[in-house]
């Protein structure tokens, strides 16, 4: 049962006063040296930190302690990446001065041998005993934004509003990458590798009680307590969308998961059924999963369910329209007062029907002002915009998409925007465009029908519990 | 029933000695300035190039003149780009003088009305009556890159291995830009639009007996005659693969399609059932196409399907595996000699099973090595490599690709390699590698597996009709 006490103690761990690294390290092909490197960036802030390594005396202007025994003051957070032989040492030392938080980071351990976990096991329960709480082991660390504290050896993400929980560091790391082209960030990451102690939902919990999270996504791997996770997220799915992404749905990624975090075998079509009753969203691929990152993190849930399409690729409409159906949704009927006011803006080859297609010689004004027109019509509550690099004309590539967002800034962002521009996820000026507007742009015409889906399931969902 | 004379009359529309331009403008909002500027690059070429506009006397040094009729030379192809009420006129002009060839890029016929079918069928039958065949109407044009032929309003691909037939334009287009990234060229690209004379089966039957093509990709909406199609395709897929996405498979697509391309009702679930008996791939997504495409251009077919995994993501190795055991794939085991190869290069920390974990530290060496040992080892017949741009190291992105292209090249790409790199799409150094070393990157583990997926089909399909 996690209770107040233990929502303390996260705090404790994302928001601590003063960190030890133990394990530090200036060789720069070793993962120590990018924990210094993240936590010097927070030498001259009002959070103290504390180096510790056998060899070194000075690190970045700091002294380097031989032992956190050394360091005569209280010490919230303890990161740890030594060779997993010495970490239980380490450990007793921290038990010693109680320590509040600590992060294993050390590999070596339930993932690699049955005694690995018997030791795991051990250290968590030594540490449990006086109240400390341990992150890991095998992982890479925590990052909260708001407070720049970078408590791992990945890169620092934008601030944001996506919380992330992750059994797998490298996943974390890259969907960073990912989310950052989309002008997305992060309020909070903490990666659990094996998840000897803390687990999933605690954090799903801690992120739903943080103000600086409105999306909160999971990578897992194994649940040991599913029915705790389906009831918190019960709860959080009220107020914040969450999206989870399995590893191990099948033998074989499973094995792989085993090896990995050690995990045990959960029957996936069990867990996703329960993960929909609570208003999860069961994600099967990063694709899914980063899909519903941007729309969640940039577009309003709908009001309604009627569907507006404008395409310049006849291609495009048609290939987002059999992918909608995939959904089972449909596109609505435009109305013949809706139809007039179209047929002001566009040519008379453009056929006046949904999908809109307004044919490859569109151009910023034919967009802007065609979404400009399904945005303020009370027929349309989710609009959908079809494009691609415009191949001919004299354009820059996000012209298209410039008329697009200027047509949803100027109606207040009031419904959601769905943009495609198709094949186009290499082009720097159309991701610049997204990051800077803040407006989600999908690659194809599926992940667009995918993120319309993901909208309509988050109102319905919303609507019944409400 | 296609036969010689008419494989001879395309020649005509990609291996023309003359082109005459209809429509001509200098106008850079117009689609036909697009055209013109395409076109000028073969002013000072062997090829003779005729522009014919009302309304101008000279373009890029060449004369201009106001009637097809003025021009007093052979001329093998026209394109035709004028509004579509003027389009018959051209027509009848193109028919007095017996031109071999036409392409109507002009929308508004069968797409648009009832009244625009029948006129589109009418200017077909004259010409076919009098053995010229027709592309179009409502379609960007056709390239031919051995040529430097771009008779089309789109952006010129590189030279490369791949032909393409589309029933969009746009589509085409984005997918040329999709491709490039990759260093993935077309040699020949037609767009059919409403495909009212030529349609896709006999440029699929061109493009076998097209020595610079080796990878076939279809984009179709309808088809009118699938027996022949399948005929054709069962001959083809012998020597090349043929990968088709179907616009239009379900009722709310097509309702679209009919919109795009004048498209008719096909059963989308008995023609896949058709393509895939006839040893087409069928794709649904422009994900899966552009995966195909990429695999097919760059990687040999397998000779078995023992899959060996190398990964440096934890959760990405758990992934791919999930993805392979959706297609009924399995991982090999590594026998103990294997193992002890392996041992020889990896950390203590490293289990030694498929999929191999090399974990977050792995460099480029790492990488190098374990692929090499695989790729030479008679128990591998496809390696995976999974990783993502190191978030720590001092390395630069591509150097653990930089790893596996070199273990590919030091063993004669006998073997199929499957690198991905996850979410890292929109890294150009990546990007670069991939181009320049004409290797396949894969940015999903579930991309990954789907080409996976597919290079052992073809493998079983060859081993099946050869």
């Amino acid at each position: 049962m996690v209770n107040t006490i233990e929502m303390n103690q996260l705090d404790h761990l994302f928001n601590p006063r003063s960190i030890c690294f133990v394990g530090a390290t200036t060789d720069p092909m070793k993962i120590g040296s990018a924990i210094v490197k993240n936590l010097s960036k927070l030498l001259d802030s009002s959070l103290k930190i504390y180096f510790v390594a056998k060899k070194l005396k000075e690190l970045h202007g700091s002294p380097v302690y031989s032992s956190i025994l050394e360091i005569k003051a209280e010490i919230d957070l303890v990161l740890i990446m030594v060779p997993s032989k010495y970490v239980e040492q380490v450990i007793d030392e921290c038990i010693s001065i109680r320590v509040k938080g600590i992060i294993i980071m050390s590999a070596g351990f339930g993932e690699l041998t049955k005694e690995g976990k018997i030791i795991e096991q051990r250290i968590v329960n030594k540490c449990n005993n006086v109240g400390i709480r341990v992150v890991g082991p095998n992982c890479v660390g925590l990052q909260n934004t708001q407070i720049d504290l970078n408590a791992s050896f990945i890169q620092h993400p934008p601030k944001g509003n996506v919380g992330m929980v992750s059994q797998s560091g490298s996943l974390a790391a890259a969907c960073i990458w990912k989310w950052r082209a989309q002008g997305i960030g992060c309020s909070k990451m903490i990666n659990l590798g094996n998840a000897s102690d803390i687990k999933i939902p605690e954090i799903v919990q801690y992120f739903q009680t943080d103000d600086e999270t409105d999306v909160i996504t999971v990578y897992m791997e194994s649940i040991k307590n599913g029915r705790e996770f389906v009831r918190i997220l019960q709860k959080t799915t009220k107020t914040k969308p969450v999206l989870v992404l399995k590893g191990g749905r099948n033998p074989t990624g499973l094995t792989a998961a085993q090896s990995h975090t050690g995990s045990i075998s959960t029957n996936y079509d069990i867990l996703k059924a329960a993960l929909t009753q609570a208003g999860g969203i069961s994600c099967i691929s990063l694709g899914e999963f980063n899909t519903g990152v941007k729309t969640f993190a940039h577009l309003p849930v709908p009001k309604g369910e009627k569907i507006g399409v404008i395409t310049a690729s006849g291609g495009g409409g048609v290939l987002y329209c059999d992918f909608l159906e995939d959904f089972n949704l449909k596109l609505s009927t435009f109305s013949e007062t809706l139809k007039s006011q179209i047929s002001e803006v566009v040519i008379p080859l453009v056929r006046l029907i949904n999908p809109l297609d307004i044919i490859a010689s569109a151009d910023e004004t034919n967009f802007y002002e065609t979404t400009k027109i399904l945005l303020q019509s009370s027929e349309i509550d989710i609009v959908v915009i079809c494009s691609l690099v415009p191949p001919h004309q004299p354009g820059e590539p996000q012209s298209h998409m410039r008329g697009v967002l200027n047509a949803w800034d100027e109606t207040g962002r009031q419904k959601p925007v769905i943009p495609i521009m198709i094949n186009a996820e290499n082009f720097s000026e159309i991701s610049n465009l997204s990051h800077e507007g803040k407006m989600p742009i999908y690659y194809s015409p599926k992940a667009a029908a995918y993120a319309t889906s993901l909208l309509i399931k988050r109102k319905n969902y919303l609507k019944k519990v409400m």
